[in-house]
Formats: C-alpha cells, sequence, structure tokens
C-alpha cells in the first residue's frame, strides 16, 4: 500500500504486539537463540519446544486466573467454541442447547449442527440494547438445556453480558455453561474462577498475539470428546503437533493484554466517547449505547447510508473500519445481532463498527471524526441529488 | 542449548525454509512492508491478506497438482485428517470406515470415533514389509466400505503405498478415498489428479513450512459437513480467521519443496543407502528394507538395545533423533506399524528413527554413524557386565 490506512478495525484482528513478536522469533529462526522443534520429540529440539508451551500455557492461565492445566491450546476461537459444543454433547443426554440470538457464528454453527444428533437448538433472546433478555433467560432454564453458551463481550455491540450470573443460574439448573471471551480478553476483566464458567474461549489474534492460537479452558469436571483426535497432545483434547511460535506469542500477548487494560480501558473509553458524542451530533444512531459496553467498540449507523458504502468510502479515504462483523462479511444479510435486538432491517444494512485499539491515538479519531462528516455529507448530497 | 545437536528428525518437524521465513515474516510485521488483516475484512488490510491467501493456495495447488479452488486450508495435517473422516461421514449411510494398521493417530483415532455415529471399524492389514496386504485388501473391499483412508507414506518405516492402485479400485467398490499425504509431500511425486483420490492431507511444517497450517485437497464432487463451523471461510468447509502468515509460509514451502524434490531425493537417498549399510553392518535390523520407501527415512532396530534409550544416549552425544513417532511418543507402547507388520515386541521396542533433510550433509551422516558405534558397543558392554 503507498500509505498505511488509519486502523480501526481492532475487533476483527490486531497487529502484532512488538513484545509479542520479539517472543516468536527465535522460533522461526529469525531471531536468536533460533529455535524449532516438535513438542512431543524426545531429545533436545523437543524439550525446548514442550518447555515454550508449558511456559506460555502458564501465562495464558494466569491471565485470566485459571490453572495451566485448565488450558487447551487451538488453532484459535473458532476451534475452540467448536470444540466445547461438539465436544461436550456426545457426554451428555441429547437435550437443548441454548446459545444467545447474538453468538458469533462460530457458536450458532456447531450448536446449529448438534440438531444432527438429536439436540434441539434455542436462542436466548437480547433485549434492544443488546443484553439477555431475563424473562426469556427464565423460559430457558425452565427447559432445562443440557448445554449453554453466552458471549463474553459481542463483537459488533461490544455489549457485556452479567456472565457469572447467568453461569449460576445454568448450573443450578444442570447445564454445563460456556463463554466465548475472545472480545472481552485484555479489553475487561476476565477471571474463569470469578465467571463461575465450565468452558471459556480465548483468542490470540484480538490482543496482538499472532493468528493461529486460541485456548479452550475446560473445568476439568467436564469430560470432552476430542474435535481434533490423533496424538494425544493436549491432555487428549487436542491432538496435533503444538504451534509452538504461536503458543508462545500467545503466552506474552496475555501478559501483556493483561497487564495494560485498565489503563488502556480509561484512555480508549475517553476517546470512544468523543466519537460517539461526534457521530451522535451527525445524527448516528449509537447501538447498546445505554448497555455495559465494551471501552474500545462503537457499532452505530447513519440513516439512509448503506454500511458498506460508508465503509468503502471511509476505506478509500483512508480509514479501515468494517460493516458488520468481518467473519460474517461475505454474508450480505444486515448483523444479526441488530436483528436480535429488534433494529430494523433498513437501519441495520447501515451498521458501521469502528473498533479501537493500542496504537489508536486521538488524533486518529479525531482526524476520522473529520472523514465521517466529510463523507457522510457527501453521500447525503449524492442521495439528494439523486431523489 | 550450548551447542546445536545434529538434527536427524525431519519427519517429525523441520526448521523453516530460508525462503519461507522471508515470505512470513512481512506478516508478522518483522519485515517491511509490515503486513496484517482480517482476510474476511473490508478494507485495504483485508484485502492485502486476501490476496496473499489466494496467491498461497495457488501455490498449495500447483505443488500437487490441484486446482486452487480444491484447497481447503486447516491448522495442519490432524485438522485435515479429522475434518475428512468426521465431515465425509455424516453425508455417507454409516457402514464400514477401512483405515490401513500403520495410520498415524490422528486418522486412526478419528475413525474409531465414528464408532459412535454407526460404522465399523476395519483396519487393513499390511504384510511384513510394510505395504497393504492384497488378500486383505480385496477382503476389505468386498465388505464395500464407504470410507477409505490409507496413507502415501509412513512416518514410521516410509514405505509408500500404491495409492493410485488402491484409490481405483476402491473407487470402483463405492467409496469415497482418502490418503494422508504429510510425510510424502516434497519428498517424492505428488499428484492429486494421478493419485485419483477423493481427497489427500497435506502439511506445511514437514516440508520446511511453519506449524499451524495444512490443507486438505477436496474433489468437489465429495460434500463434508465442517469440523469447525462458524463464519464460512474455506468454501464455509473451515471457519475461523485465516492464519495469513502460515499460509504464506506453506505456499512457498511447497513451491520450494518440490522444486528441490527430485535432486534432495537423489543425494538423500545415497546418504541414507550409506547409512543403512553401515546399520547392517553392526548387527542392525532396517524395517521394510525391501519395500518401496521414502528416500529420507531409516527406521531400525537393535537387538536388545532399548529405542528409548539409544535415542537418549544419542542426544546426550548431539544427535536429535526418534523412537517410534515423535507424535505418539508420550505413549510407552512400542510402534503399531511394527506390530501391524508381525515384527516381535521386544524388537519393536529397540526402534529408532533417523529422518534426514535438506540441511543434512554427508558430515553429519558420518559422524552420527560414528557415535551409534561408540554408544551401541557402550551399551552392549554394560549389557554383558550386568549379565
Amino acid at each position: 500500500m503507498n500509505f498505511a490506512p488509519i486502523y480501526l478495525d481492532w475487533n476483527a484482528t490486531t497487529p502484532l504486539d512488538p513484545a509479542v513478536r520479539e517472543a516468536m522469533l527465535p522460533w522461526l529462526g529469525a531471531a536468536e537463540p533460533a529455535r524449532f522443534g516438535n513438542a512431543s520429540s524426545r531429545h533436545e529440539y523437543g524439550r525446548q519446544a514442550r518447555a515454550a508451551v508449558d511456559e506460555a500455557r502458564a501465562r495464558v492461565a494466569a491471565a485470566v486466573g485459571a490453572h495451566a492445566t485448565e488450558v487447551i491450546f487451538t488453532s484459535g476461537g473458532s476451534e475452540a467454541n467448536n470444540l466445547f459444543l461438539k465436544g461436550a454433547a456426545p457426554n451428555r443426554e441429547p437435550g437443548v442447547v441454548a446459545v444467545s440470538a447474538i453468538e458469533h457464528p462460530c457458536v450458532r454453527e456447531p450448536a446449529r449442527q448438534l440438531r444432527r444428533a438429536g439436540w434441539t437448538l434455542r436462542e436466548i433472546a437480547v433485549d434492544a440494547q443488546g443484553v439477555i433478555d431475563p424473562a426469556d433467560w427464565s423460559a430457558v432454564l425452565e427447559a432445562r438445556p443440557g448445554l449453554v453458551s453466552v458471549m463474553l463481550a459481542n463483537n459488533e455491540t461490544g455489549v457485556l453480558q452479567d456472565v457469572a450470573a447467568l453461569a449460576r443460574a445454568a448450573r443450578a439448573a444442570g447445564a454445563w455453561f460456556h463463554t466465548d471471551a475472545v472480545q472481552a480478553l485484555g479489553k475487561v476483566a476476565v477471571d474463569f474462577r470469578a465467571l463461575g464458567v465450565h468452558a471459556m474461549t480465548l483468542s490470540a489474534h484480538k490482543i496482538g498475539g499472532p493468528l493461529g492460537a486460541g485456548a479452550l479452558v475446560l473445568d476439568k469436571r467436564v469430560e470432552l470428546a476430542p474435535l481434533i483426535a490423533g496424538g494425544g497432545q493436549e491432555r487428549g483434547l487436542r491432538s496435533g503437533t503444538e504451534n509452538v511460535a504461536a503458543i508462545v506469542g500467545f503466552g506474552v500477548a496475555c501478559e501483556r493484554a493483561v497487564a495494560r487494560r485498565e489503563g488502556e480501558g480509561v484512555r480508549l473509553a475517553a476517546l470512544r466517547d468523543e466519537l460517539c458524542a461526534a457521530l451522535a451530533g451527525r445524527g448516528a444512531r449509537i447501538f447498546s449505547a445505554a448497555a455495559p459496553r465494551l471501552p474500545n467498540t462503537v457499532f452505530f449507523a447513519v440513516e439512509d447510508i448503506d454500511g458498506e458504502t460508508l465503509v468503502g468510502r471511509l476505506d478509500r479515504a483512508g480509514f479501515a473500519c468494517a460493516s458488520g462483523s468481518a467473519c460474517s462479511s461475505a454474508n450480505p444479510e444486515p448483523s444479526r445481532t441488530l436483528l436480535a435486538m429488534g433494529v430494523e432491517r433498513g437501519l441495520a444494512r447501515a451498521a458501521v463498527r469502528v473498533s479501537l485499539g493500542r496504537d489508536t491515538r486521538a488524533d486518529d479519531v479525531r482526524s476520522f471524526i473529520e472523514t465521517f462528516v466529510r463523507v457522510t455529507d457527501e453521500l447525503k448530497n449524492l442521495a439528494s441529488i439523486g431523489a
């Protein structure tokens, strides 16, 4: 690229944290001491790899208040979510699997696949702010679900759920409770014990770590069938040669993200509030503005301006942001999250997500606002000429 | 480590090819032009990532004579093997799943898991050299298996199967035929069309590429259910944010491994033959010596010398090799491959694997032989003192 656009899509993925990169490079032979090895090999190379994986496991566990033995490394968040749902189902009587109506597709789709095995899928409704609806939640619990999954923070709106309370109620009703904490990690406090969940999904690349690493943090009393069976790595729950470089990077990323979380949370929330005020001043609707949210995420819409069109204009003007969530943006349908919140389809199609991160400066936000004003004025003029 | 042991375990994993590293580093922000991005994002960062994934897909496809649209990227070989077996089964009537008796656990274990879904597991016997037994193969075909998986090259013995002939017969009998080509790629010619298989597994880290990337090459007429469902990446067959750096590295690794294959094959076969002669001269039994084999692999045993012990001694003397396959070496059982070949348990426990690769020099093999002679003499003396 001739110039580097300002990156405002940190919920989609993040550039590597420099300290993460430094920890990984030896494992790619790109820095001294050069390292490589299969962690299962019983020689010096293998032992070095095993020690690095063990150290990373301890770091990931410490970041979320878990034991190292509770961390199952996977290739990422999608795999961890699939592992929980598809791994738990064979060990429970087929019944109701309940997932919130705003889950990422990598929770919703494996939950749908369980129908082949005799399970009934029940979506848990959310209110207009995108928070789990208490009445529908009570109704779900009465159906005595075997498996429940509710995300800690939504990737689009940034809305936080009271997972500790939900998990407590679900446990009391006999369910195994999972939370997708991929978007929450590094942005709000994430404590496995305090949440009281049976299982929790994490991902490295959302927190300054590399693509290719994630984890399912799993209460040891929960028995899972492996999704990827074979050599028996990860206590038999995830076979495959450990991706040492990525796992090492994940460990460092967790440590760094948790260490800077509070300071960054305050800094980014201030920028987010400045952005929201400017957007609202231009007539934008800010979704979930009244709900507890991640400090870095703004999901908004300008009536009569298509989200895809706006994102395209902003891209050409040097700002990278998202319309709907990146992972499902091959799908031209409006955001399911917004539809579940009762947002009208036309307005949902106008939705744009701006997500901030550690490299986002106040100047970036201010120049984004300027550009947003100019671009939306142009688009409104075009529309009025067309009318 | 204070000194770098000589690495003779290239079938377990390989150090990155320098050209692979060079291609990956920009995607880790460690070389200009620094790159990152979610390939599903609709902005400049996302488009760059998508273009890089597309280019890598074309490279992987070209390396094995497939179309780019037939390449499904996964996190590695274990996932690709699980994807084929668990993804194909729901689209066939439950019946017989036949896998060779010498498959890697990441084929054998998912095949076993299919029993939960009503399938019957049938192992295909091998002869004393580790080659599929023709009589048993005929018997298997008479059972009209729905799914068959036979590896192209065995990770321990290096034995090659006549997969083209097996696939032809299996197709005629109505089966979907899969081959695990992880150990074959880059060591012998691998051509998807010539083999005539429905699906084929590849892995990057066995050929100078990174950990964290592999592929299932899949005939488009075969419908699979995704193992990892979600955002719909990889034509809906493998969801999860694409691991761009690893995929880019995989593409370059394929290109390089295939380009140097013939020359390296001749060079390594000569070193292998020199090694075999020296080992046999010291009374070692070379497994599968009469079968068509990979040029880089020697699997052998010295009677009355435990394989683990010998590997440990060699490790301390500065040579990294394997006893049994690395992936299952957490398991103290003797090699299943050898037991399937009818090797007696005591001799199987003595097995040691030496596998050569692109950095292996003649001097490395000669100093290995010297050390092998010294170490086995010492172990025999210890044994005779003990006796």
